[in-house]
């Protein structure tokens, strides 16, 4: 059975607090006609602090998409290894035990992918197969570890490696004032995610079941505009009231293992923004508590997108206390709207090797 | 065992010949120092015609590339159903038959990416999984049949749907001049094409083996520039010359399944242009005859990126001829550099139906 491992995170060295993304939504849109909702919005996400990878007087600078391109390129080389590396020590594993690199990315492109550069700079075998991703968005998370669970399915022995990469203080684009846009402007922070799925052994979320669900004729409620300025980032005013829709959905997954959906012993869900939380835990008949992990990403990072499910996850690790057997869910959201639905038993290292050493080693 | 239907191809309506292009050439860069070379390297590639979205002189306006990614969303919409229908009904299924959709296209971007628009228009089920690949290039087309039959390994009664969408014509670039740009412009064409990979069932070519490989440090061998004026196609001189490593990567994988690769039935290669071709079968030692499909879609349509492997195998398929168990390989190149490889067995279903309707509905 393919078990996600710890996820490692790595938040930059930036930040902008709450107090700070409100005096400059003041400042830069003082006659802004709906300055104050987008105040009031923004206060209400809930989000404390978020990480840049640049100071806020470079991040609000648009120098065009080619410079833009070519600073996530850069910074993407710098920040991905370390998260990596992290990552694979979490699974007990080596890059040349990876036969899968599931990279995950919508705030910048390149092709080749980063996939390629890591395999060639990190050690990783010339027979990994890459899967990048750069069009599920905030959802990309979830497929991430969907398709590295199908495929440790068709290959029991295989091992596969998941990196999020999100720098979306990159999509910032001055000239966008819709309410959506100075909303995103408030919500969405920048981060680098990875985890490892192994095929067999390994410490964490023993994979069971995953499904994928598609919100019909929502395709604009969560888009980019792609223009020579780089991605406008389009967030529909409906967006927030999707989890009515998407919790029966989970319901039916979990159910499709004789689950209830209301009663699991964690939860890994999708921090889009605080409405999505508060509602899919009304939904699901849920306490809001259950999904501490989650809220503690967007108190302390704001929305990471793709890395946001790998940090909730990292935080459930942290914090310990789960038992083998214990059920969990995954869901991440995002543009389609998509969501990537994942159920799994916590799951300790079945392999024989020294106590004293699995503890050590261990995730928990 | 999941089998590769044949897949179904579209090019468009507008057409430029070899003559076309030569002349072109000469007209747009008459004071080019390398015009000569440049005109030799088309002229060596063998295309004889290409087809394209729009006539030439639109193809040759650069609008911008909020412009042109408009207009690949927009054709992308009105050519990708036709042939996704034809290639659903070669594969004798419904839309709602498909559990995977795999949609590859490195010359446009958009998110969500076409698959959201195409379940929700052409009655696709929701829980469709959606795999989305924009950086893989010409390799995607492999890409995509590698990743569906490791989808369809893992749940063998999934069926999963390919679709390629390449306008290579909304990447021509005005302004790069450089040897490889120009020969680039003489060298791709636009194609849309698709095939269903059955998990069970099915005419075609059942998957038996796949393999990723990656030829350490040409990361930017074959790249794009991604700038404000859009993506910047980078061919590099030593590209041509890649098959010499790759040949025995190839080797390889067909030792083992105890193959010997140079003596296979039948031969679905990238035709990345001419040399590729020549230089795979000397150093595979397979006569240029085995590569007559793959050399057919270079002269017929002009490298057609990920739609190359799709098309090749459709004129295998349309020939005819092969008998049930006869071997073969299909090997896609790409940016990384990467090869996407995959040996499969020629299958005739086995199902049980009227002799009489199996004929009708062969693939052959």
């Amino acid at each position: 059975m393919a078990v996600l491992c710890r996820p490692a995170i790595a938040v930059p060295e930036h930040t902008i607090t709450m107090e700070e993304t409100l005096d400059l939504a003041r400042r830069l849109h003082p006659d802004h006609p709906q300055l104050e909702l987008v105040l009031r919005l923004i206060g209400n996400t809930g989000v404390r602090k978020r990480h840049l990878i640049r100071p806020i007087a470079q991040t609000l600078r648009h120098p065009g998409f080619t410079a833009r391109n070519e600073v996530y390129q850069r910074e993407a080389r710098a920040r991905v290894p370390e998260v990596t590396r992290s990552a694979l020590a979490n699974a007990e594993l080596e890059p040349t035990d990876i036969d899968l690199i599931v990279y995950v990315s919508c705030t910048g492109f390149t092709m080749p992918s980063l996939t390629a550069w890591l395999i060639n700079t990190m050690g990783f075998r010339s027979d990994t197969r890459q899967i990048p991703i750069a069009q599920l968005g905030c959802a990309a998370g979830g497929a991430a570890i969907n398709r590295a669970h199908d495929f440790c399915t068709a290959y029991p022995r295989a091992n596969a490696l998941i990196v999020a990469c999100e720098f979306c203080s990159l999509c910032y684009q001055p000239t966008d004032l819709g309410v959506g846009s100075l909303l995103s402007n408030g919500l969405f922070g920048d981060a680098v995610a990875a985890a490892v799925v192994r095929g067999h052994g390994g410490t964490g979320v023993s994979l069971e079941h995953n499904g994928s669900y598609l919100i019909p004729d929502t395709v604009d409620w969560i888009s980019y505009a792609v223009r020579d300025t780089g991605f406008h980032f389009l967030l529909d005013k409906r967006v927030p009231r999707t989890m009515e829709p998407l919790a029966p959905v989970l319901a039916e997954l979990a159910g499709r293992l004789h689950w209830d959906a209301s009663t699991l012993d964690f939860y890994v869900i999708h921090a889009g923004g605080p409405r999505i939380l508060d509602d899919l835990s009304r939904f699901l008949g849920v306490s809001p508590e259950m999904f501490r992990h989650s809220r503690a990403t967007l108190t302390e990072y704001g929305n990471i997108a793709s890395a946001v499910v790998l940090d909730a996850l990292a935080r459930c690790c942290a914090e310990g206390g789960l038992r083998p057997g214990d059920r969990g869910m995954i869901a991440g959201f995002g543009p389609g709207i998509t969501a990537e639905m994942s159920l799994g038993t916590w799951a300790h290292d079945q392999r024989p090797e020294p106590a004293a050493e699995r503890v050590h080693r261990s995730c928990r």
